[in-house]
């Protein structure tokens, strides 16, 4: 299933080393400004924030080829295209029945029969998430355009230290992971769907969409779990005019809808699985224990490059359920 | 949205103190045996597992109302209903207008224009969670039919301590939350829908519709972000004639589908807003700061309860996704 | 799947024969204000139209389980409950096996292979369409709440010929069908969800969910294959402020959306399946070709029962179709 | 809503005159052979099957952009891409805000709020129906591979007079419409999900998306409602080993499901409403009335390149609920 909302939905396609990859973004009201150079700059933040970015230099350049008229958007399907340059598939063949540990590369091979495009990743690889990218362009569109709605994100922890202290040269083939935190101002009250479309439920399910990420938490997530009644509660006040909270340990939403608060969350990125040194697979033709080992040089940390797509992804989310309002 | 699942699908419905609550379980394919008092058991575990449990005596009673004939289920949408019983709606009252701190009310009042049943928390209370057990019931079954899955679960932390050092007797009208695992065997290879429908995702989305849940992890989730991909990766072996790996740092998922190893996470509960000591809150009439406190008996900890929750709920996503393969 | 409609959703459940029939009406605003003796007037409406209605003499009792509060929906999902009172299943045994001809049983003893609830047609009896009515009710308060929005309903043809020349007495046993034209005034310009969730393709779904339905036309429908363009063509023209047609063969719909003329569509019923001559039929379990013959006196024109059937499916579309606007 | 279907799912996208059409297919099983050229004579059938064709003389070229490798479906989305070639605009200036009578402009310009891609139809027009017929290629290589089932169509009726005497020469500026038939052989008992997505349902919807279809009716359709149910019912009978009917009135369909026998249908056809005589149409800026006339020449029948298209969706939904057993 490779579509996600309901109302604002984008359906995710392509393979890192097919002919290209995108998404259809269906359900965007017209009349929104959309300004290519913009969504350019977005695909172009995803794709080399990492001082030690991954060495495919691929130029992706989008293009919009359906569902836009005259700049602005038509109601029409939005069909966005970013072309594979530079592939060079053949390194791997060596692991199209040899499963990278901790890669897609063994469930794929089961559930798709062999068929699947094992190249690059195929479509597993982080590659499609430039097509997030592209249709959380639109999605952000929307929600500035209904409301001053804005999304930041942040990294928390890298390779299990501040973002500050990172040294990525030392890593010697091996990598790292990280935490980042996205937050979200000016929302309006009422977000999400109870009880099973909730903003948490709407979220996660979204955000695990992307490669590498293992956890999610709201608020103060874990830690509520260890916190008094008395502690946890964020208790009302007023803000001017504004119903607020002393206190946003909820991260913003209670009940799964939102509360006016600022929304907070933080997900948890595992260490990139392609690592230069030797690891244990298993042949699935012979049924054989074989060791491997990826060659080249692979991004060692793929946290900075997430940033923009955790962005994304809660965009396409907040304007799928601001558009269900 | 009240709707979960794309083939085994679940309707919530209800409010904890209008008629009843329940379910409609649509999508259950026919010929599955049904034994009515094995369902009341799975609800009857829900009400009173915890030592300091809720003070509302609930003879909670599972009716089937259609769907299942001659002990077996037809193909066509079960409905359970159970009946509210021994309902006192007279001290919600006071909490109409003046929102309970970290409860759904604020959001609920703005989102619904004060038309939201209010009594006992309407239908954001923890008692829908009942239906979602009812509908777990024949989740079940379907998968203990198709494959030998065994869903567990088990508190690893309550209240910041382990499970055994809790007590509960010494709270004062405060409460605590806790920290739940749950593992499920023998999962075949490739359930997931990637990108979007991933065993993650799907988990995730549905697990938050249980009220008070804020985080969730997989496999070794946020500690991930603190290892090096040496570590965290979990290399392939064989065991016996199955692929297997040697450590599980993933979980039982890669790429958003069960690897085959034993599917494990996390989720973290907050302390039940509900406490007996004075909290702020807002009139939402006359926009005055107030001073509120929750009267009676309250559970100080449903951490114990959520268990047969938590439970149903994974035994519905993996039924969902088991039917969609 | 049991479920109509994206944002006002419908769920069907229950059997002719089992404890009762209803429905869950998802997606329904807040705040609109129910009355439940209309409600009942509805099913009452369904119950006993025909003169030669069914001799079944059901006293059809809504009960509404939850969803509503204090005479005014909540927009939490609404259950409507018909009990099943008085029923004899025992005539149904013979056919349990030896499926009556043009009824549904065959093909649902091959699908559900033996599981089905056969009694009275089970699932897939007429009486199931009293739920639609339910639902229809709370439609049909949206879409007259949003817009004077009026749907009306009456027989063109019953039997072959006008409806006031039936004579249902002298059919000895046999029966027969006709054609129901629904018009509905005041929509709105712009209903509809090109390309696919077109008024035509939605509302053909829906009325093809009410047994006996096999064929829809919509405006001129099939006389329109027999006219030229010049003909068919429905030209524009002012009537006061608004763009109107001068005639209006589209039935009201351009595109697959409402042109703000009136929606005109005519349905064709078959006759009722059900008659008491003998009929040729084959014993599953053995493969035997047996004669049957249907006792009991059957209801022998459904046509008028029919009416407020297909204006409530008419309702549950347009209100789903208005509230994606 | 742009997307069709539950577990085949097909998204349509694109404009008459922007930069191309297309599909995405998703939920397609890995390891369908797929043959380009194969796929490439679907599309030129729809292009030019008529002795009047369009004049558009589009050598529409698809490309597959993601899904298929080495020759084989991989289980995830194919996007077809046919781009837009030698594309004149300029004569659609003159009907933006003068909407073409029974075209889709009206109703259009209003819901779109004029944002829409007017040229050459833009999302509305005929020329979208090629992606549905790139989507139904793959649709039948899924059906013939499960199960030898086979599609085809022919023209019953066109201009109100048999096929064969037709004559479009003489239309001079006109146009004609026509009826289609549509059978399926060798489907399998029970495909179809009662009560909402039953086999008549899930067509007519499909098929209400062809630009045109005014009217569908399955098997005797209209006509059974002039019979007697003793005329109308299929008695049952045994041919060979198999479950038959004597008759077929039902066209291959009871209780919403496929029965085994040969499923038939037939689609009204309107007249193309572009025709070359002077037109009453309202100018939508100054609410002024006013004569139009489409200038250029048009295709005066689509019946002929109808066919290939009602035999795709035709097949998409076959393949959809085929996928859904």
């Amino acid at each position: 299933m490779n579509t996600l909302g309901r109302v604002f939905r984008v359906t995710s396609f392509g393979e890192s080393h097919g002919l290209g990859i995108g998404c259809v973004v269906d359900g965007c009201p017209p009349g929104i400004s959309v300004h290519l150079p913009d969504l350019q700059k977005e695909i172009n933040r995803r794709m080399a924030t990492s001082v030690q970015h991954t060495p495919r230099q691929e130029a992706d350049r989008v293009e919009v080829l359906s569902g836009v008229f005259e700049g602005k958007t038509t109601g029409a399907p939005i069909v966005c295209f970013i072309e594979n340059r530079d592939v060079d598939s053949s390194s791997y063949d060596e692991f199209r029945y040899t499963p990278r540990p901790s890669h897609a590369d063994y469930p794929r091979y089961v559930k798709y029969q062999g068929y699947a495009d094992h190249r690059g990743g195929g479509r597993f690889s982080g590659r499609i998430t430039a097509g997030f990218v592209a249709a959380g362009y639109f999605a952000r569109m929307i929600i500035k355009n209904r409301q001053d709605i804005q999304i930041s994100s942040s990294i928390v922890e890298i390779g299990g230290s501040p973002p500050e202290q990172m040294d990525c040269t030392s890593l010697h083939g091996d990598s790292i992971g990280g935490i980042i935190e996205c937050r979200t101002h000016n929302l309006p009250v009422g977000l999400g769907e109870p009880v099973f479309d909730t903003v948490e439920g709407e979220l996660a399910k979204a955000l695990f969409a992307i490669p590498g990420i293992k956890g999610i938490e709201f608020g103060a997530g874990f830690a509520l779990a260890r916190m008094k009644g008395s502690q946890a509660n964020d208790q009302f006040c007023k803000q001017g005019e504004k119903v607020a909270t002393v206190t946003n340990h909820s991260g913003g939403i209670l009940g799964g809808m939102t509360s006016g608060m600022e929304l907070i969350f933080r997900v948890a990125l595992k260490p990139t699985p392609s690592i230069s040194l030797p690891q244990g697979s298993v042949d699935l033709r012979t049924g054989e224990e074989k060791s491997i080992t990826i060659q080249g040089r692979h991004d060692p940390c793929i946290v900075f490059r997430a940033l923009p797509v955790v962005e994304a992804v809660t965009a396409i989310v907040l304007a799928d359920l601001r558009l269900r309002m």
